[in-house]
C-alpha cells in the first residue's frame, strides 16, 4: 500500500525534455533545442536539471522523456543517467501525453512510485531550497490522495508566466507551505499581473508537479480517457522490443493537449507547494541578463566579444569573435551557420524569423 | 629617343598593391588586404585593376608591386599576369619607394618606357572613359617632359579625398583636358571642400600618375636622392637571383614617404589630366552603398541576409546567414573568425578596433 514505504524511496524524477523552442535560434535548432544548450555555465540546461536531483533522487530513478530523434543527444547531454532511462516519444503530443508516458514508465518499475514531473530547460538558482520543496511535495503526494503542483513565489508582475491562484492553506509537515490550488490562469496583461502580485495569493506556474502513479492515472481515466487508454496499451510493452512500435501506434491516436488543460484545470485533488528558489523559464535571449554578469557598460557576454562604446547588449559568441562599435541594446547570437542581430526589445520576433527561414529551402540546415 | 616610338607601345602599368588597409576588417587582414577582397562583384579589386587595362596595355606589360608576403596571393588574385610581373617589396616604404621600384623595373625592360602608376584597391565604373584619359596621359607623358597626374572631376564636396588645384590649361591633342598641377592639398574640412567644389579648379587626387622612366628618375634624383640611389643599386640586380637580397638591403635604408610628398609637391613638371570616370577609393564599409544596389528597405547586402523591419544597413555576409530584426543603420560584416557590428556613421573606428585586437594575442589570427 502507498504510504507503507517511505515516500522518498519511491520517488522518481521525470524530466520533460521534448521542447523544440524556437526562441533561442540560431543556437537552438530542431536537432539541438533549448534544453541541450549551455545558456548559463558550461552544462546543458537538461544536464543541470538532472544533476539538481543529486541527494534527493538517485540517477537510476531519473527518467528523461524527449523526442525519439533527440534521445541520443539527450543521453550525451546527461551522461550520468542510465541509457534505458532516456525514453523517446515518436512525435510531440504536448505535456499531458509526456506526463502520462512518464507516469506509466514509473508505475511499471514501482506501482507505488511517486513521480516528480520536472522541466528540462528552466533555471533554478537555489537548488537546495528547491530540493527541500520537492521533498515536502513528495511527502504530500506520497499519501496518494493529492496531486501537487510547484508554485513559484512571484518576484515581480511578470506577463511572461502563467499563474496559479492559491486557496486555503493545507496542513503539511515541515516548513514548506501548501495550499489548495484554486485555478490555473494564462499569462496575464500587465495590469492583471500587478493585481496578482498585490493579492499575494498567486504564484507563477512552474510547470512542475509531483504525484503518485495511482492517483494520476485515476485522474487521467476520469478527465482524459484517451490518454488513460494510451497508458493501458503501452504499459505491457515497456521494456520489450515492441515498445517503440506500440508507442508510435498509440501516440498516433492522441490529440495535442497540455497537462494543465487535460488534468490540472479539472481535478479537485490539486494542491500547490509555494516557494522561492530562483526559478526562471528563460523565455528568450534577453532573459540571460538575469543570469549572467554585466560588464561595466551593461553588456552581458558569453564567449568572445570586444566592444567600443557599446552598451546594454546581450552577446552570445562562443563560435567566433563579435566586435561591436557604437551599438546599444542589441541581442547578438553567433551560431555556426548564422548570426542573429536583433533589437533587445524585439526578441519575441525571433520566432517569426525562424518561420520565415523555414519557408526557404536553402536555410533548412540552420533550423 | 623618347617620342620616336609610339607612346602607347611603350606604356606599362604598375599597379601598387602594397596596402594593408585596416578599414575593411574583419574581411581584410594582413594576409588578405583590401585589394584582394571581392568587395564589389566576384573579383578582387586588384584583378579588376589589372583587367581594366585590357585593350590599352597588354598583360605582359602589367606589373604589380606588392608586399613580398602577399606576392602569392596577388598572383592568385590576378591570374592573367605573368608570374614574373608580380614583384614583392621586402617591407612597405610607402608609395614613393613603390613608384621608384616600379619605374626601375620598367626602365630595365625599356629605357623609353612610360609608366602608368595605378591603384589596386579603387573602383572605376567607367573603364572606357578611364582608358581614354590614360591613353591621353600616356601621350602627354610620352613626350618626356611632363609628369602627369590623374585628377578626378569632384562629384560632391568630399572630405575623404585629397585635392589637386589646377592652374592654366596645357595644350594637348584629343578631348581630355590637361592643366598645370598647381598644388596638392590634404583632405579638407567640410567648408573647405565646399569652396573647392565651387571654385571649379580643384580635382580629387586619385593617386594615379603617368610618366616616362627618364623624367621620373631625373626628378627623383633632384628631389629625393636616397630613392634615386636605391634605384641605381637595385637596377643591376633586376632579373638576377640577387634581386631579393639587394632589394631588401636597399629598402632597409629608406624612410617612409609618399610620392605626393617626395615628388609631386616639389616638381614643376607636373600636369593634371582631368576627367570623370566613376572613381571611388572605397575608403570604408559604408562606401559600398555607392556601388551596390539597395533593397526596398534601403539595405545594401552582399551574401546571405534576412531582415525583418530593418533598414539602412550595410551587410557583407558571404560566410554565413545574417538575420536582422528591427535594426537600423548598421554595418555588419561576417568573416570566418569574427563578426563586426558597427554603427554606420562610426565605421572610421574600425581601425581603433583593429588596434585594440592587436594588443590581444588571442586575436592575432583575425588580423
Amino acid at each position: 500500500m502507498a504510504g507503507t514505504r517511505k515516500a522518498l524511496d519511491r520517488a522518481y524524477a521525470v524530466i520533460m525534455a521534448g521542447g523544440r523552442g524556437e526562441r533561442f535560434w540560431p543556437l537552438s535548432t530542431s536537432k539541438r533545442p533549448k534544453q541541450m544548450l549551455c545558456l548559463v555555465g558550461d552544462k546543458p540546461l537538461m544536464a543541470m536539471s538532472a544533476e539538481r536531483m543529486a541527494g534527493l533522487v538517485p540517477p537510476e530513478r531519473v527518467i528523461v522523456v524527449t523526442g525519439a530523434d533527440l534521445a541520443a543527444a539527450a543521453a550525451a547531454a546527461a551522461p550520468g543517467l542510465p541509457c534505458t532511462n532516456i525514453v523517446g516519444e515518436p512525435f510531440g503530443r504536448d505535456t499531458a501525453a509526456a506526463c502520462a508516458l512518464g507516469t506509466a514508465l514509473v508505475r511499471k518499475r514501482d506501482p507505488e512510485g511517486i513521480v516528480c514531473i520536472l522541466t528540462a530547460d528552466h533555471i533554478i538558482k537555489d537548488a537546495p531550497r528547491f530540493r527541500e520543496i520537492l521533498a515536502a511535495a513528495i511527502g504530500v503526494a506520497g499519501a496518494g490522495d493529492r496531486l501537487v503542483t510547484i508554485g513559484v513565489e512571484p518576484a515581480y508582475p511578470s506577463t511572461g508566466f502563467g499563474y496559479i491562484e492559491a486557496g486555503e492553506r493545507v496542513a503539511a509537515p515541515g516548513n514548506v507551505p501548501f495550499f489548495r490550488a484554486k485555478r490555473f490562469v494564462e499569462k496575464p496583461d500587465r495590469a492583471t499581473a500587478g493585481k496578482y502580485l498585490a493579492a499575494g495569493s498567486y504564484c507563477w506556474n512552474s510547470g512542475m508537479f509531483v504525484w503518485s502513479c495511482g492517483l494520476f492515472l485515476e485522474e487521467l481515466k476520469k478527465h482524459r480517457p484517451p490518454l488513460a487508454r494510451m497508458v493501458d496499451a503501452v504499459t505491457p510493452a515497456i521494456g520489450t522490443p515492441d515498445f517503440d512500435r506500440v508507442l508510435e501506434a498509440e501516440y498516433g491516436k492522441l490529440e495535442r493537449i497540455s497537462v494543465d488543460y487535460a488534468i490540472m484545470e479539472k481535478t479537485d485533488r490539486m494542491v500547490m507547494a509555494r516557494g522561492a528558489f530562483g526559478w526562471d523559464d528563460v523565455g528568450s535571449w534577453p532573459a540571460l541578463q538575469n543570469h549572467l554578469d554585466r560588464d561595466a557598460d551593461g553588456n552581458v557576454v558569453t564567449g568572445k566579444c570586444e566592444a567600443l562604446d557599446s552598451s546594454g547588449n546581450v552577446v552570445v559568441s562562443k563560435e567566433r569573435l563579435t566586435a561591436l562599435i557604437g551599438v546599444k541594446d542589441l541581442v547578438v547570437v553567433q551560431a555556426p551557420g548564422a548570426t542573429l542581430i536583433c533589437r533587445k526589445d524585439r526578441a519575441e520576433e525571433v520566432k517569426e524569423m525562424v518561420k520565415r527561414l523555414g519557408a526557404k529551402p536553402e536555410y533548412r540546415d540552420l533550423l
